[in-house]
C-alpha cells in the first residue's frame, strides 16, 4: 500500500513547545519519537519507506531531511501553504508520475493512534472499497461530545464489502455546538472527521476536474515538470495561482463519486490542544492528577499539566488547573482548560514585535 | 546619630529572586536600589557612612563590599547566625570600642518605609528617650491584623518626654492567631514590633549582663581583640560558644531596665514575602490588578504578581492569584495567597539534593 503524509501544519498549537520552523509534527509530543517518525513507523506493516511520500512546508524541508537521514521516503516540499485540496490534488498528480496507481492513504502527520493494528486493518479495507473508485474516509467512533471535531453522518446503505460495514455518506458537518455533539454521540450514525481519506489517485483526480477545474487544469500543466529541473520553479507559479481550499469542503462535500465512510474505534486523538495531550496521557499522572515532565518540585497542587522542557528547576505550590510549558525561549502559564485560546497569546506575541518568539 | 544595621538575613523568603548567596536585603526588590542601600541612604539625614556599622554574615562579606565600594560604613562579619541578641551584644561591644557612646539606632537592613521623614523623626525622639538610659523601641501603628507580626502593648504611662507620647512597654506579643490580632488593631494600646530598638552600647550591655550573663562574660572577652588581627579567631570561638537567641526574647521580654514603645507610623513594612510585597506595589498594578515586571504579555488575568527576571517571553492566559517568578536558573509558579509557605518548597529542593538552585 502507498500512503501520503501530509506534513504542511504550521504548529501554533503547542506553542512555545512548538515553533514555526519546528511545528508539531516534528516534536515528540505524544510519543518517544516526532510525531512524523510515529505516523511513518506506524504504518510500516504496509508500506515501506520506499512506498510512502510526505508532503510538507519547504521551511521544514531541511527539518524533514534532517529527521530521516536514511530513509528513502519521498518528500515533496509546497512553497506556501494552501490547505488540503492542493496539497492532495498534487500528491495525487505525483503517484500517478510514480506509477503509483492503487490507492492511497491520505494521513495526517501529527494525530495520535492507541490502537493501531485496528486503524492498520481499517486501512486495508478502505483500500479494498477505494480500488473500486469510492472515495473512503475514516469515521472515528466519537467517545465524547467534541465541539473541536467536524462529524460525518452515514446513510443505512451498505457499500458491497464482503461482510464488513462500510457505509456511504449521508453529509460532512462542520464542527457543532454542544447540544448538537451530545446529540450526535447518543446516535450510532454519527462519526469524527479525522481528515483520512483513501482513494487511488485517478480517483482524486476525477473529483478534481468535476469539483475544482480550475484547479484540476493547473496541476495537469504540473505534470511534464515532475522529475525535472524545471519542477520547482513551475511549483512555485502553480501555488501563487492557486486558492486555498480544503479537500473536504472543495471535494469530499460536492463530489458525485462514490464516497463512504469506514467506522474506526483506533483510539485516534488529533493531538489538537495541550489539554487534549494532557488528557491522552493519564496513565502518567501523579496521585494528584499531575502529569509532570522534566524536573519539576510540586506541592499541594492538582490537575496540573507542567512541562518543563528547560534546565531549569521549576516549583509549584497550591496550584490548580494550569499549564506550564518551560522552554529556554519563552514561558506559558495558563488556565488549562483554556488552551484553545492558544491563538489569543500568539497574536499578542505578534502585536509586540516578538516574532522571533513563535 | 550612630546607626547599626543587621543584614544577616537568609533571604530564603522571596526565592527565588533571592538567592542563599544574594539574600533579600542585596536585592533592589521594593525601589530602584538594593535594600541595604535604601537603609544607609533613608538614614542619612541622620548619619553619615562613617556612622554606620552594617552586621552581616560572613558569607555575604564580598556581595557588601561590592555594593558600598566607596562608602566607609563599618563591616562586621559574623561568622555563623545565631539570631539577634548575640548580632546587638557584638555590635556594642564593637561601637563601645569605637568610643560610640551615644544611642545606638538598631536598624533591619531589609525593610520597606514609605515616609522616611516620620521614620527619621521618631529616631530622633527615640535617642532622646535612650539617652536617659532606657531601650526604646519603635511600635509601629497597626493597619490591618497581621497575623505574621509580633506586636507590643504599651501601658498609659507617659516617658518624661517634653510633649511628646512614648510610653512604657506592658508587654511583648508573639504572633497572634486571627481573632486576637483583630482585637489588637481594634485598641490604641497594641503596635507592630518591627524589631527595632534604639539604646546606649552602655545600656545593652548592662541589659544583657542582667539577662545573659553567660553570652556577655564572652562579649567581654572579645573587647582586647577587636581592631587586633586576632580578632576573627576569637570572633570565631565566640561563635561556637554562644547559643542562638533573640534580643526580644533573650533581654528586652525580661530586664529590669525601662523600656519604651514610641508609636511610628511610617508606612512600614517588613516586606516578608511575595505577598506583601505585592501589596506595597499597589500603585503599579494595571486594570486588572495585574503587577507585571519584565517581559510579559498577559491576558484575560487578574491579581497576578509575574516577576520576570530573565530575558524569555512570559506569556499568561486565564490567570487568577498567581505569583509567577522567572529567572535564569528557576522557576516559581505558586497561589498568590499562599506565599508564606514557600519555606516548603525549599524544603523539597534541599530533600532532593538541588541546594545549588537554592
Amino acid at each position: 500500500m502507498r500512503i501520503v503524509i501530509m506534513a504542511g501544519g504550521a504548529g501554533i498549537r503547542f506553542w512555545p513547545a512548538s515553533r514555526k520552523k519546528r511545528p508539531k509534527q516534528f516534536l515528540n509530543i505524544s510519543g518517544p519519537q516526532p510525531m512524523l517518525l510515529e505516523t511513518i513507523e506506524r504504518v510500516k506493516p504496509l508500506a515501506g519507506d520506499e512506498d510512502i511520500l510526505v508532503v510538507l512546508g519547504r521551511e521544514h524541508l531541511a527539518e524533514a531531511q534532517k529527521l530521516l537521514p536514511e530513509r528513502k521516503v519521498h518528500l515533496l516540499a509546497e512553497p506556501r501553504s494552501r490547505n488540503t485540496a492542493p496539497c492532495i490534488g498534487l500528491a495525487a498528480v505525483y503517484a500517478s508520475v510514480l506509477k503509483w496507481e492503487d490507492p492511497l492513504a491520505f494521513l495526517p502527520a501529527d494525530h495520535f493512534i492507541a490502537r493501531p493494528a485496528v486503524f492498520l486493518e481499517s486501512l486495508k479495507r478502505a483500500a479494498e472499497a477505494a480500488a473500486t473508485g469510492a472515495i473512503v474516509t475514516l469515521g472515528i467512533v466519537p467517545t465524547w461530545p467534541a465541539v473541536g471535531y467536524g462529524y460525518i453522518q452515514k446513510t443505512d446503505e451498505y457499500h458491497n464489502s464482503p461482510g464488513r460495514e462500510i457505509f456511504q455518506v449521508k453529509r460532512f458537518i462542520e464542527k457543532p455546538d454542544l447540544p448538537r455533539a451530545q446529540e450526535y454521540i447518543r446516535s450510532p450514525d454519527f462519526f469524527w472527521n479525522a481528515g483520512i481519506f483513501i482513494a487511488t489517485p485517478a480517483t482524486i483526480l476525477n473529483a478534481m476536474e468535476d469539483c475544482l477545474p480550475a484547479l484540476f487544469k493547473e496541476l495537469k500543466k504540473l505534470v511534464a515538470s515532475i522529475g525535472s529541473g524545471a519542477f520547482e520553479k513551475t511549483l512555485m507559479e502553480f501555488y501563487q495561482k492557486i486558492p486555498s481550499i480544503s479537500f473536504d469542503y472543495g471535494v469530499m462535500e460536492r463530489t458525485n463519486l462514490p464516497v463512504f465512510v469506514l467506522p474506526c474505534d483506533c483510539g485516534w486523538s488529533d493531538v489538537g490542544s495541550w489539554a487534549s495531550l494532557y488528557a491522552l496521557k493519564a496513565s502518567q499522572y501523579d496521585a494528584h492528577r499531575n502529569l509532570l515532565e522534566g524536573q519539576v518540585v510540586v506541592i499541594d497542587s492538582r490537575n496540573n499539566y507542567i512541562a518543563n522542557q528547560s534546565d531549569r528547576l521549576v516549583a509549584c505550590l497550591g496550584l490548580e488547573h494550569c499549564l506550564i510549558v518551560d522552554t529556554p525561549e519563552s514561558l506559558l502559564v495558563m488556565d488549562l482548560d483554556r488552551t484553545q485560546e492558544i491563538r489569543k497569546i500568539i497574536e499578542q506575541i505578534e502585536k509586540i514585535g516578538k516574532e522571533d518568539k513563535l
